[in-house]
C-alpha cells in the first residue's frame, strides 16, 4: 500500500520524522541539525525565558531555511500551597540532613512557564511553521492567534478521548503518545496514569477515531519502530530518547551514562521532579520516595525542593536526585549526530517500508 | 524483505497466529476452530482438573489433525497464610455486609493448578505439538520430559531479562508479552509492574537479545497489529482479547458486554482476583480496593474471598466484583467465529505485509 504522506505535505518536510521537543535537554542546535537533514526539528520553550526563546529562534532562522516546530507547555500555574510545600520539604528532610543542606534555606522556584501572551507574540514574530503543545491546548483565543500566523498546531494525546478533544479544538495533527514515551506524559483529561495505553494499542485506536493525521510517539528509536508505526496507522513518528544520544543533546554526563546502560524495564513514571508524571530512568529518590508520591506539590513546583539535593549529589558524581528522562527503548539508542541520526533512521525505515 | 517463517516451520502451522490460551474463557472448541483455520489453537489447563484436561484433549484430537498448544501455569503454590487471609476478608467485610453474605462462611478455594507430574503424564499421553508455560518454567526435569515428547516449549517474557532466562533454559520460542496484554502478566523475575515495557519497546529489544523466534503479544487485535509486530522483529503473534468476541469464548454476557464498550484507557493491572497482576476492564472492586492491593493474598488464593461477592453481584446483573480480563485493544474486536477471525486477521495482515 502507498504510504500516507500527509505529514510531510502539511509541514513541508522531506522525511516523516519529528525530533521530540525535550525541555532542558536541547535547544536550537539539535533542531537545526534535524531540520537540515529533512526532518522536523523542535525547539522546546518550557524552560526558556522569552529572551532566550527569541535568541534560539533567531539562531534557527539564521542556520536553516527549513520548517521548525516550537513546543510549549500549556498548564495552568498552580496557586501557591504553603502547607503542601512544607509537607514536601518534611518528606525530603532526611535527605537535606544527609547532604548537610539547611532545611530552612529558600528553595529555587521551578521555572517551567506555560504558553502565554508574550510567548504568542514571539510566535507571531518568528512564525515557526509548526507549534506544538503539551498538556492539552491553551485557550481558544491564543490557539486562534497561533493559527492565524499560518502555523500548523499539534498536541499530544495519551488516550483516544484526548485525541478526539484535540481534534475538536482544531489540531492539524495529533501526536499519539504511547505509555513507553520518556519525559512528561501529555495527559490532560484524566489523572489515571495506571490506565495509559501502550503505543501498540493506542495508535490504531487513535487513527480510527480522528480524521487528522496521527504522529506516533513512545518507544520508537530505530527503523523497525518507524515501519511498525506506519503499519499501525501513523503518518509520521516523533522520536525523543534516541536524540539524547547525540552530541547536540545538552544533558549531564551522568544522564548520558545512564542512558547508555539503560534496559527495557529500567524506567518508571514519576511525579517527584515536577509534580506531573514523567518517565525517567529509576534512581534512588524514585525508589525511596516514589516513583509516584502523593506528597509532591502541584506541577511545576515539586522540583524546587529537590534542586539543592540534585546539585549536591551531582557535584559528588551521583544522579540519585536527578531527573533522568528516558523512554522504554533507550537501549536501542546509537551515538551519532542528530542530523546523521535523522538520515539513518529514515534510510532504515524506508527500506523496511519498501520505498525506493 | 522476506518475512521470517520460523514459527510456521517450528510448529507446523499454516499462519503465524497463535490464539492465546485464556483460562476460564475458553476450552477445546476455540482451539479446534483456530487450528482448523491454520493458526495455532491453544487449550489453557490452569482451571481444569486432570480429568477435564484429558476430555478436552481427546475432543481436540478427534476434531482436528492440526497441531495444538496446551498451556500451563507454573507457579509454586503458596503456604497457607491464615493471617493474611483474615486481613483480606476484613478488607472485603463491608462488601460482605452489603450483599448479606455470612463473613464466617468458608470461602471457596481458588483452583488454579500449576504444572505437575500428573499434568506432565497427560502431555506424554496426548503429545500436544506445542506446550506453553506462564510465570516462567517448571523445574528442569519436567521441562525435559515435555521436550522428550517432541513438543516445542514456549513461555512468556515481560522483560528482556526474562527472555534471556527462558532462552537459556531451552525455550524453543519466546512470547514477548507487552504491557498492553489482557489477563495475567507472565512476569516472574521481578514484581516491579510499574516498569513493564509496552510492546513497541519490548519486542525489538527481545528480538535483539535472543536467537530463538519471538512471538509478539499484547494489544494486537487486527491486521495492522500483526504487520507492525513483524516490522518490530516478531516471527508470529499471539492474539487474546480479540478471540473473546467469538462465540467460542465461554465468558459471561456481562463480560461480553463490557468488552463491546471497552475503551483504550479502560483497563488496569489488578491483583485482586488472584493475587498476581492481570489486566482487566476497570470495575467497582478494582476502583475501590485497588486495582493493586497489598492486602490481596498470594497467587492464586486471593480470588477465593471475592467469589461469593462475584456470585451475588452477577446474579443481580452486575460485574462489579468480576474479573473482566481484557487487553488495551479490545475496542478493535469484531464479532465473528474463531476460525473466521483467524482467517480474516491473516488475510488483512498478509495484504499489509505485501504477501500474495
Amino acid at each position: 500500500m502507498a504510504r500516507d504522506r500527509r505529514i510531510e505535505e502539511l509541514f513541508g518536510i522531506d522525511l516523516p520524522i519529528i525530533q521530540a521537543p525535550m525541555a532542558g535537554a536541547q535547544a536550537s542546535a539539535m533542531a537545526i541539525a534535524v531540520a537540515n537533514a529533512g526532518g522536523l526539528g523542535s525547539l522546546p520553550a518550557a524552560l526558556l525565558t522569552h529572551e532566550q526563546m527569541r535568541t534560539e529562534l533567531a539562531i534557527i532562522r539564521q542556520q536553516t531555511g527549513k520548517p521548525v516546530n516550537v513546543n510549549f507547555f500549556c498548564h495552568t500555574p498552580p496557586e501557591p500551597d504553603a502547607t503542601r510545600e512544607a509537607g514536601w520539604r518534611t518528606r525530603l528532610g532526611p535527605y537535606y540532613a544527609e547532604f548537610d543542606i539547611d532545611p530552612a534555606a529558600p528553595i529555587p522556584s521551578s521555572n517551567r512557564a506555560p504558553f502565554d501572551e508574550a510567548f504568542c507574540a514571539i510566535v507571531e514574530e518568528y512564525r515557526p511553521e509548526v507549534v506544538s503543545f503539551h498538556f492539552g491546548l491553551p485557550n481558544a483565543a491564543l490557539v486562534d492567534r497561533v493559527k492565524a500566523t499560518g502555523a500548523r498546531v499539534l498536541s499530544s494525546a495519551t488516550t483516544v478521548a484526548e485525541a478526539r478533544w484535540l481534534e475538536a479544538r482544531g489540531c492539524d495533527a495529533i501526536i499519539a503518545q504511547g505509555n513507553e514515551a520518556g519525559g512528561h506524559r501529555g495527559i490532560f483529561l484524566t489523572e489515571a496514569i495506571g490506565s495509559q495505553p501502550g503505543l501498540f494499542a493506542l495508535l490504531p485506536q487513535v487513527a480510527d477515531a480522528v480524521k487528522v493525521p496521527v504522529i506516533a510517539a513512545g518507544g520508537i528509536a530505530d527503523g523497525r519502530g518507524i515501519a511498525a508505526a506506519f503499519a499501525l496507522g501513523a503518518s509520521a513518528v516523533q522520536v525523543g530518547t534516541a536524540y539524547l544520544f547525540t552530541p547536540e543533546a545538552k544533558i549531564t554526563p551522568m544522564h548520558r551514562a545512564a542512558l547508555k546502560s539503560a534496559t527495557d524495564d529500567g524506567t518508571a513514571l514519576t511525579n517527584l521532579f515536577t509534580g506531573r508524571p514523567a518517565r525517567g530512568l529509576m534512581n534512588r529518590v524514585m525508589r525511596e520516595v516514589g516513583p509516584i508520591s502523593a506528597d509532591a506539590p502541584a506541577f511545576p513546583t515539586a522540583g524546587g525542593a529537590l534542586m539543592p539535593l540534585k546539585a549536591k549529589a551531582e557535584a559528588a558524581g551521583s544522579a540519585d536526585f536527578s531527573n533522568l528522562w528516558s523512554g522504554q527503548a533507550a537501549a536501542l539508542g546509537r551515538e551519532m549526530g542528530a542530523g546523521e541520526l535523522t538520515t539513518a533512521l529514515w534510510a532504515d525505515a524506508k527500506a523496511r517500508l519498501g520505498e525506493a
